[in-house]
Parts: C-alpha cells; sequence; structure tokens
C-alpha cells in the first residue's frame, strides 16, 4: 500500500535534527501533559492517551516546527526576519517563535479571514499583509512581501525544520507513556504526521501510525490508496486545519510509514468533538477530533490496544461551535 | 472580622480525618493535576496554579467528599444505601461513589431539573425521585425516602465526613504547589472554603484563605461581614453551584479561618469563564469561574502573590453557553 516516493529537492530530516529541535525549541514551548478518560477506554475498548497539544503555547502543536525554525536561523538571516502564507495554527506559532526571537514576521492572509485570528497574530507582534482569497492572489503578495523584506520563508509543513520540530511531539510521547502499540494523529498537509512517523521510524518501529482525515478532505487517503498525491480543490470540512494537500516530503514519510489513513464524516467529528468536551472537558479543535472519531468507527482496529491520539489544538471561535445553529 | 461560631451538634473534622480521607478516596478519585497560564499571570501580576478538579471524576470535586461518606459506612449501613437531596454535583458524586460501593442510592430532584442532570446521576445507577420544586415538597419527599429505605444521608456540604473529603483538595495542592501565599475557592454552601480551612490551618496557618462568591449570591460574604449566618431567599446567578446559604459546620471554618469573601457580577463570571476557555482550553463551569473573576477585578490583593486557585468543577450544558445568545 505504500509507495517509495522520495522528494526531489528537499533534504529529509533524521532523527538526529530533531533531537537537536527538541534543544533548541525546549524553552520555548510546554512540555504538553497525557490525559487518560476511562469513559473513552470503555465506549472504544482501547486504552487512549491523549497528548494534549491543544495546551501547547499558541494553542496548537505547530509550534514545535515554528519554533525550530526560527530558533534554527543564523543571526544575519534572523535579523531579516520570517515570513509565511497561513490563516490557521501556523501564522499564530510562527508568530509566537518571532516575537520570542524579537525579530520580524510577516503573515500573508486573505482580507476574509477571521477577525480573530488576525487579532491573535498581531497580539504575538506579527505584521499582516493581505491578499486576496486566491491562489494568485496570495503567491504575487508573498512574493512581494520576501522580495522587499528578505525574510526566511517558513512553509507550515512542507520543510524539513517544521516537520523536526513536529516530530518532537511524539518523541515526548513515547517518554510519557510505555507500550504504545499505535499512534493516531490528524493528517492535512501532513507535517504532524511526518514528524509522528520520524521519530517512530526511528526509536520504536513497531509502533503502528494511523492518520485520521475529514472524509469530506480525503485527498491524502486517496493519494495513500493511488500510490501518488492527489490533491484536492478547495474541500470543504468543520475541519478547516485539514484543507490543504500533502506535498513532496511529507508524501516520503506518509507513503513510506503510515499504516493506514481513516475517514470520518463532518457529523462523526462533531459528535466527538463534543463529546470529548463534556467528558474530558478540554476544548479541542474540530480539526484534532477526527482521530477520535475513527477510533470510535474502526473499534476491531484499536480494541485492546494502547493508542496515543494525539490532540493538535484548541483554537475554536467560542461564539460559533458546530452543535448550536446561530 | 471573625466569629467564633461553633456548630451545636454536628462533629468537628480534625486533621487525622482528612488524611484518613485520602486514603480511604485515593483509588476512587483522580490526584488532579496543577495547570499554569502564562496569559493569565500576566493578566493578574499574580502567579496563578490552577487546580483542575473540572477533571475529577464525576466533573467535580464533590466526589471526593461523596466518596469518603460512602466507603466510610460500615458493611452494615452500607447495605442500606444512602440518600441525598441535590440537582447538582453533589448528585452525581454521591452516585457515581455509591456505584463504585455497589449499594444503592436515591436522589430526591426537583421534577423541573434539567433532563441532563437525571440522566447523568442514572448514568452513575442512582435512583431518582421527584419531588416539586419546593423545599417543602423537598423534605417531605425526602422524609418518606428515608423511611422507606432506611438510607444513610449525605449531605452536599453540612457533614464532617463531607468537609474532610473536600479538604483532601488542597492537602493535594500543597504537595504539587510550592510556597503558596494564598488559595482562593469559590463558596455556596462552604464545603470546599470549609475542607481547605481544615488543611491549611493544620498544615500550612500562613496561608491566606479567600473565598469567591456571585454578588447575585453574596448571602456568604453578608453572613461574613454581620458575623453569623444569613441565608439568602433563592438567589438568581449563572454559578447555579454557589445559591446555597452556609449552614453551622461550614460557618465554623469560614468564620474562623477565611481572610476574606469576594464578590464578582454576572458579567465578570461569564467574562472569565469564557477566557478560561479561549486561552487554557479547559472547560470550567460557571461557578468555578468566580474565583478567577474575583481575581482579576482584585488584582492589588493579589499582585505579586503565588495564589492557588481551585477550578471546582466542569459540568456544563454545552447547547447553552452563557456567551451564546439562544
Amino acid at each position: 500500500m505504500t509507495a517509495m516516493g522520495k522528494p526531489d529537492s528537499l533534504y529529509i530530516p533524521t532523527y538526529e535534527d530533531v533531537i537537536a529541535a527538541h534543544e533548541r525549541i525546549a524553552p520555548h514551548i510546554h512540555r504538553t501533559p497525557i490525559l487518560t478518560s476511562t469513559y473513552f477506554n470503555e465506549l472504544s475498548g482501547a486504552e487512549l492517551f491523549f497528548k494534549c497539544e491543544n495546551f501547547q503555547k499558541a494553542g496548537a502543536f505547530k509550534v514545535r516546527g515554528a519554533s525550530n525554525a526560527v530558533f534554527g536561523l543564523d543571526d544575519e538571516k534572523a535579523k531579516k526576519g520570517v515570513a509565511t502564507h497561513s490563516s490557521g495554527n501556523h501564522a499564530l506559532s510562527l508568530s509566537y517563535a518571532a516575537g520570542r526571537r524579537g525579530i520580524p514576521v510577516t503573515v500573508v492572509m486573505p482580507r476574509t479571514a477571521p477577525d480573530a485570528k488576525k487579532a491573535a497574530v498581531r497580539g504575538y507582534g506579527g505584521t499582516i499583509v493581505e491578499c486576496e482569497p486566491s491562489t494568485s492572489s496570495r503567491e504575487a503578495t508573498f512574493a512581494e512581501v520576501v522580495a522587499e523584506t528578505g525574510a526566511e520563508f517558513v512553509h507550515p509543513y512542507n520543510d524539513p525544520r517544521v516537520i523536526a520540530g513536529q516530530a518532537t511531539c511524539s518523541k515526548e510521547m513515547m517518554d510519557q507513556v510505555d507500550g504504545l502499540d499505535a499512534v493516531i494523529a490528524p493528517i492535512g498537509g501532513g507535517g504532524m504526521v511526518s514528524g509522528t512517523c520520524l521519530t517512530l521510524s526511528n526509536i520504536a518501529p513497531d509502533v503502528k501510525i494511523y492518520a485520521a482525515e475529514p472524509l469530506n478532505a480525503d485527498d491524502a487517503a486517496r493519494s495513500f490508496r493511488a500510490g501518488h498525491i492527489i490533491a484536492d480543490d478547495a474541500p470543504q470540512t468543520i475541519a478547516d486545519g485539514l484543507k490543504v494537500p500533502l506535498k513532496e516530503l511529507t508524501w516520503h514519510f506518509v507513503s513510506n510509514y503510515v499504516t493506514d489513513i481513516l475517514t470520518a464524516t463532518e457529523e462523526e467529528i462533531v459528535a466527538a468533538m463534543k463529546l470529548t468536551w463534556e467528558r474530558m472537558k478540554i476544548v479541542m479543535e474540530p480539526s484534532c477530533a477526527v482521530p477520535l472519531a475513527t477510533i470510535l468507527k474502526n473499534k476491531e482496529v484499536f480494541a485492546g490496544k494502547r493508542v496515543g491520539v494525539i490532540v493538535t489544538g484548541g483554537n475554536v471561535d467560542l461564539d460559533k461551535l458546530p452543535w448550536i445553529k446561530g
């Protein structure tokens, strides 16, 4: 089911890079706790260990990769700052990391992005340059920003520094929980899943790696079965962190190390999200309810197993909850 | 400001009772974690340590006192079961504890109580006997239940076993955090605050104890200033766990050991609740947002101090959030 996808141009990070990343970012991130839930263990028939990256700095795991990229720059490059295009957690995380280092950060965002997200980026000291909500406008605007500032581009996921940073999450989890049989994480562009593959293939190759994806944005699952990247055109899902397609570097890891990609419907995602809030008393965003939704739907896959579940983030608009009709 | 209030008839629990309670209930409760938040430290000017009883079994600290009462019964008494009247967290907690011991539990609840609460009690194996929503109906119904079953009455807070159980929360917190200057907890009937007084007056008498109360149900604050119990008639507040009045045993602890009782408006409570969900990614119920609301409003009292904040519970109706107009 896997294909030997290999990026043509990009450096493939090694486990040494993960160790270096962890040392580099440790002062700037939380070692997030593991929570367990008798309720969900009974409901699933598995033993679940939730790695709570919703409690992470800037509210999501993305701060690991962003911090690794920012703090790995030499002083000369750092002076010119960093830049990215994102309207989500990567924008917040890169702004947080750049703020910690005291260097400029520019984020290209569609002018239609939610005000709350823009305010959060500015709150961390980021500069926003608005573009029209189209790929061509975004790319043109971003090229201008880089030409003007000389800033270092930090891609949200197709970047070896970012993947090595995300890989520190499962490195911590393996220290915190003994005897895991499997780890599951949501998949969008594949940054977290690639980091998980990087860590586990090196230090725990017997642990199975599952990715969880919204059925409405199942390009990674279809790519996985086809053996090559299939990029969807603007999928619609409540799990807004998971709309982006795989790229060459994440495809390398996904195609080589993932056991399976499971999908869940929008209703199943919302139900799992609400149930987690109700029973575990934690705020998770729709994207990170997808793994639990797929576990509850594929009980036979996980029954009797010790499963690490990466809760990727908690940045939710509390005024617009999907189970409350506005 | 304190008066030597002394219960006439009730046994005053000692710290030895707290140690015994902790041993008795340890297999049945969580040792809940402490969370910290850079954001709230900066906002308040204090160093805050949140003791997360919203992650507790049955979703609230009340399971400590209920479990101590249930597991402290001798076998003969236990056979007849336990009973209480409550439509809140005590009903859930007593049902949970009785279920763990495998003994009957009957809860008298007004027929107007939310279906979700009734379902939760039944989910833990409790039997509900409905009464009319009036004190006279509740008392008559409850008397019938006890006459019929011979069940042991476990009062939600005016009970030495319950107070000794709640006292295990601050006992844990003192193990988990060094050098606290103050502890703050919400006050309704005063069970948690009394338990906190019981522990701290014995093992850390220099740590100041603050209670936080909704301004709309400020009977404890007024009692504290008057020097005797003032019971309010049906106060209206969103913090529905804090409507009940002090009783003789809790008044003993509150009047002797509390430094001050601070109040917050409904708007301040809802704002603190929402802000905690947003920034800490934890689900807390309105009642337990009251301490944070009073800290943010009385910054001069807590500035520069290390403050333990007891987050008492997380049982919220997610379909009816106070900041979303239905």
